[in-house]
């Protein structure tokens, strides 16, 4: 497929519901589950995806858009959530991630994008040169990405459970 | 965790919800892609889970309950869903899958399965001894898998469409 802004939307406006599908209610067990040292459980992967939203996706477009001289993005911080998330309840954040995405996909599309505008470039701080293309398609995967992650953390508490299945339940190799 | 069956049904009970959420009414680039020979589009996996629901895991359930002399499963059949998905849309196969799991969710709690119950044993065809609690443990792996592998197979629709990025979209690379 190549990208374009209609079909990338689907997915976008579809994740909030497929998370609070996915997690609402959930007992703590399932939801602060995680693999191990420095591995993420759903509550932390939500909270990643909360700061996404507030730091990365809609603030770089801008800057990609923008005309400033130096269109550099500030290196994302993967580990937020962990400091950002504190004292809140998974609902909360769900919510939150709900009402932050409504607001960017609204302000992603009164801007309007042209065909011309995706090829517009910025540097990444560590990847250097990509263009406007790539970082919204990047949102598209980074957000697929983490559905499979939170299905592959929470697949992962039951290894031990399914005896000689987990031969056959490639997700619990991986 | 080990399994225990109000946790295990919190994810049975979610998935035809999450599945809607994710792919209802996603243009059909999105639904029918897979990544080449041999793999699965949503589509095809939304069709294996229906076949799931009609052939494996209460019919196994009630097989391993039974007084039967021979307690041996049929083989599932990985493929059924070519032929039994064919002509329905992606709409259908979401709510036939719907209503198989809650049928099949309302025929699991009606049979009040006892902790003694769960170490009954039956015979796999290919893997040999396992017990009820083992085929159930595998039921919630089995969702969780297929909803990652749903995600896996969009993600990388676009693959080449985020360009530098790929390096860190780690489901990319899978």
């Amino acid at each position: 497929m190549t990208y374009n802004l209609e079909q990338a939307l689907e997915i976008l406006e579809r994740t909030p519901n497929t998370l609070s599908s996915l997690l609402s209610g959930l007992s703590d067990e399932w939801v602060y589950a995680n693999e191990g040292d420095d591995t993420w459980s759903a509550f932390d992967i939500v909270g990643h995806l909360i700061h996404g939203e507030k730091t990365d996706w809609i603030i770089r477009t801008k800057i990609v858009l923008s005309h400033a001289e130096s269109k550099t993005f500030k290196t994302f911080d993967r580990f937020a959530q962990f400091e950002n998330s504190k004292g809140k309840t998974l609902q909360q954040l769900l919510e939150e991630f709900s009402e932050l995405r409504l607001e960017n996909l609204k302000t992603l599309k009164e801007l309007q994008i042209t065909e011309s505008q995706f090829n517009m470039k910025a540097i990444h701080p560590e990847l250097g040169k990509v263009t406007l293309k790539e970082l919204l398609a990047t949102w598209v995967t980074h957000d697929l990405g983490h559905i499979a992650q939170i299905a592959h953390v929470m697949a992962k508490q039951y290894k031990d459970e399914v005896g000689s299945w987990k031969a056959y339940i490639t997700i619990l190799s991986k």
